[in-house]
């Protein structure tokens, strides 16, 4: 039995969690997902019934992961400890993760459902502000940094990397030129090529 | 010169950094800012000019961190590892923390601006399926664990605490018994009198 079961689709954002484990160099056995028909086993571990959903079989009992940022660092954790911050990296690579997960995320799919904020109150209210200066902040870094923690590749980059992958391919986030060299970083790299290169993403 | 320097508002979400400063028993420099006049020293670190942002002041120069629980799960790295998940809590630590700054506070924020999803393909995509769905999965959770690492309080609970605080008090979180009990829990932490509980929170 593998350490890992991935509870996966293959038109959906667990293609994140493909690309974390193969950059940790790890094969989980997947268990496949559709919509109209989700496994019991998923729903009793996560009743949200999202994909990924995680489940990390050790020897101790069955540890339960979902949210995809949160999957990226936990995969890190057990299984690449390179692929983690350092000690004087570790403010840039919460801080960057947590950005995407929250702002990054939150702003380009409301943006994408038409649901923005109307005034400065509603900008205070939504706590990011407005969908041009989350995508304005991430270019500046992205700018001047060529990943989440400067010059070298953290488990981060395959959260935020994954944001800027696919709201680029789907057209909605913003294309600016930092994102297109950060893409493209990434993309070189042998475990996008193997999961979501593969797929043409 | 304090370690740290962060930026606040006392009407605002840099309450929960207030409070996770308490936890790790360190003391920043607190620079006050408005909305209609934000620090160039604040615009400067975080384009978003966002509250709160701390600066960590260390031998090898400035450390930058934005975004709620990053900034709780940061200083228990810096300050407080006992604060911190062993081996065994990391999947939840970080399930729920990125699932509290993913999930939870997006569904909250869009139902209070009457953002909501209206069939299951917009459901699909704002990715967290709908708000009752994301309470829920929070309440099951609380229902049988004290804390998010289970009987132990961690970094996690400032930041999961905190929305779960804030959203009973101001009535956009539904009422639980889960929730109350938890947040009961936390009011009687002495960190959170002093900073929370201090201004009636």
């Amino acid at each position: 039995m593998a350490d890992y079961t991935l509870f996966f689709n293959p038109m959906s954002r667990a293609l994140i969690a493909q690309w974390a484990f193969a950059e940790v160099g790890v094969e989980p056995e997947l268990s496949l997902v559709t919509w109209e028909d989700k496994p019991a086993a998923l729903l009793e571990v996560n009743p949200m019934g999202k994909v990924p959903t995680i489940i990390h079989h050790t020897a101790s009992g069955e540890r339960v992961v979902t949210e995809c940022a949160a999957i990226c660092h936990y995969l890190g954790e057990m299984e690449a400890p390179d692929l983690l911050p350092r000690e004087e990296e570790k403010a840039d690579y919460f801080r960057w993760l947590f950005f995407a997960a929250g702002p990054v995320e939150t702003a380009v799919t409301n943006k994408a459902m038409g649901w923005e904020p109307k005034d400065e109150k509603q900008e205070m209210t939504v706590g990011f502000g407005n969908y041009d200066r989350v995508v304005d902040t991430l270019d500046k870094w992205l700018t001047a940094h060529d990943f989440v923690c400067g010059d070298r590749f953290t488990m981060a980059d395959v959260y935020v990397g994954s944001q800027v992958d696919w709201g680029l391919n789907f057209g909605t986030l913003t294309d600016r030129p930092s994102f297109r060299a950060y893409q493209s970083r990434l993309q070189g790299r042998d475990a996008y090529k193997a999961t979501l290169g593969a797929i043409g993403g």
